[in-house]
């Protein structure tokens, strides 16, 4: 059963909203990804973000573009966590998507993550569920260690002169 | 009977919003004005929404600041011409607002006005309306004669040297 | 006879503001679109924006990019709804075009849509159309029906694993 | 115990973090406020956010200006849920502490709310902590009904002109 | 008889547009200051800008805050050199003026100043009419002469230790 | 004889800075383009700059990027009109070039065009040479002329469908 | 004899620059504070830049406002390190200064530092200086333990309940 | 043994960072070039930050992008002269970078350069090295004076008419 919603408004932010699912699937955290839009499918938002608590989902990850109201809605009537993710935009760069994210009035927070950020939101999915299940907490900590060595694999391959880019 | 709604999701946009409210005054069209949250009260906000056209509301004008929710979301309910007047923020001047409000999503239009717009969000209000009503129109007629009046007024002041600031 | 004139000041617009020009045709609204500078041609320019109205333009959509300054010339003349659409610009990235259409003063509305959004401009223009057009306002809904199906399909697709870019 | 850390790296940022600590003290949540910096003892801070954890901290929200780094070094060694407060400051309105705090990179997340928006880093650690507390679900659900009905309250007062300012 | 002319949309620029004046003054060269506005007063405007040449108007200086068309349309119009000084405003800090002016389409051009930089507007002024003045040109020099004068005295004071704010 | 110096920093910026000589070369005004730095050969600079009007110039071009020192040093010493031209740079999209040649401290102004306005800047030398030579006045009408015909056509062939990009 | 030559261009920078001053009166490194502008009095400037090597200036703090050319130009002549700082401005909020110092073209470094940064200038300086002066080092590591143990008090006097504000 | 440390968080800065090394190269300036990680690697990070002293490494160059903490933390903990080199980024241009890398709180000065701008870090540390090194002030004396030639062969070429992009 899914405990992790991955909303987007729209399928072009797809490509980057899998990056969230790829994090989830490595964790092992169980998710649904969902195309659902606040702006043209109002009613049909509103029932999903009342319904979800209920069918089990604890956070939801909203992936979004431009005026960007997804996770923001999602925020006042889902009460669990709510992550944003900004799409970056042709015109403004996503500094749009990201203004229309963070910037929720007191009462009704946005998790957000940078611009295009997806993998960073289900990383903080992870780390939220980790706070009451121990396993997860004990992947995250093998997930840093990862990073670090790969970080150390690439500065030893510079300095034995490795790269030529 | 209200035939434009004027919509704030807090009381702190009363002071701009009134003056879409003495616009509308001055040219006699009933209007109501409201502090509706879509954040806060989401719920109530889609009813409010969706009956407004039922109620004779034929445009909405919606203020909002930092995320700015409220005109975009009242441009997926309601399905009249929605007037989006960005509030002027501390931190970021209200770009936020604006890129909230302007930057809508194709299929959803909000007709977006200056940061702190209010009065010309009600202008726009009555041209929309004089589209069918000609004694609007002759009033905006009007109303833009005494704009020149009063700039002409001013200019022969200056030319005089009356002015001294 | 056109009710809708889209105006655009170059004809470097011309490839964004047919999307108007779409719009209108699904709708059935008569339009005329047309080529014409406030800049390079001002007095053309005050003598279409005066006349557009006798005859018989109600809405007029003016596209514009840089300083941008053609929907607020519009607005000054002709006295019904004007729509204003930022064009993206490769250095500001229509920040300028935004700033300058949607900043006017107190007297001068123009509804200003996102940065290349002559779409929304249009579906603006219908709205506004529709206060007095009781057809329109049912093709209005079903354009929204239209988008909600369409959202639901791409749901529908990527829940049965049908996407994979 | 506390299971919050609300951390600020210099007592200017004092007033905006205290709202955090008012919206954990409605809702019950044990937390601690500190003053320590990443910057002026970077390896007492290191100390914290290493042993954090073993103390029983849960969440850490961390408020920061300019530079800001003082989140994202709090995620780049504490392993729980970092949430980033961007401060206001006088030049660039906290577009600085906002960037520098949202746009982490890959694999460290910080989950940033609005400039100045400590109460909602608090809301946001709350729900955090409700995944697994159904005691502190129900204090949700109960503060976003006392915020419907203040929403409702103001409205009414307006309505029945209750305002003059 | 004036042989610049000093524009402005509205009396709530002459605070700033007055120091054009003032620096005119100094170098003696005849002005004419007039509130004129293209939004308010179109035609009128037009009739300004097209008859300011035979006036004897050799270069206007136009301010203008927000959407800022006045300079760009004096520059379609009247065929000599037009000076834009943008405005400061609340919202946007002035950025919206600039843009507004400074963002010219090929063809009409206007020399633009910094943000409120009326007095550098009528130097340039002086400086374009100097071009066949021999007797401007070396009150120029003197000008410039005063301004190091200035500069080294201040540089006296601080070295004597005379500043203490 | 150059009546015109046409500068800038570097040949990166010839491609741009070209449009301006074609402008003369239109106009049959002479001139010459000339790379100097102020950056990297500030005494040849200087000299440049102290003996542009002994040597015939009557208005200087400057184009330049990022920190864009050029125009504004040129306005230091050349005491004649200086007009500079922001170049599009990669980063910040030109802001950094216009911010660093349009917002000059009292005293010395430089007349600012659009971000690449290499063009106007040319048209804008045209016309202050114009204001005592009636032949380029003459000229410049001529021009307007042209481009208006150019936008007629363009809404002819609009007009009657003949674009289809 | 003065080795941190402290620069500005107008006297209304000094209430900033004066914290220069104060870091390096605390670390007993001598320097000379100076009113001097590159654009009032270019000849002088010059011979300044170009003489301060000789005269035993090993560093150069400039502090500037808006295009801010100053620093840039001590770095074209002075060919020692030279450090920037940006003013805060009221129109940009010094993004101006700061882009028009920072993006200094390849081959002419500027190290510049935070909006109204000077105390952060000198103490740059004073890093510089200590590369080759173990006293200064030392005072540095000083410099670092005062912080700290002004952090840890501020911590302590929180946790014992000691701030009202 | 390397007295210039260049670091980078991430391979992905390496193209941008290796012209740092070229000029180092250039000028026979010593360097080691890693990659290590604030963020990833944050105790290695720290280790190498406080024995870089003890290793002979005098000046730091730290290249950085989007929330670009690494700059800063190496100033926090390394006491000598630390280089900044903002990076580039896709969605925020380097805007992001740069205020994270600049914008240092008093204490913590960070010597900050253009956007991509390593060829001037390196510039920076060579003149800061040169402070105390008479053979390097010979070189960098030699490297300002290819420079000017290379700008007077470009000129000369221009003139003759050998550009003909």
């Amino acid at each position: 059963m899914a405990v992790v919603g991955i909303l987007m408004g729209s399928d072009s932010d797809l490509s980057v909203m899998k990056k969230a699912a790829a994090i989830l699937d490595r964790f092992g955290v169980e998710y649904e990804m969902r195309i659902i839009s606040a702006h043209r499918e109002p009613e049909l938002f509103v029932d999903y973000a009342k319904n979800a608590s209920d069918r089990g989902i604890k956070v939801l990850i909203a992936g979004a573009g431009m005026a960007a109201h997804l996770p923001g809605m999602c925020a006042a009537i889902f009460k669990g966590p709510v992550i944003g993710v900004p799409m970056h935009t042709k015109s403004l760069g996503g500094k749009d998507s990201l203004y229309s994210i963070v910037q929720m009035p007191t009462g009704i927070p946005v998790a957000t993550v940078a611009i295009d950020g997806a993998a960073n939101a289900a990383l903080l999915a992870v780390r939220i569920l980790a706070v009451s299940d121990g396993e997860l907490s004990r992947r995250i900590e093998e997930y840093h260690k990862e990073m670090e060595e790969q970080v150390i694999e690439k500065d030893k391959k510079l300095l034995s002169g490795g790269y030529d880019d």
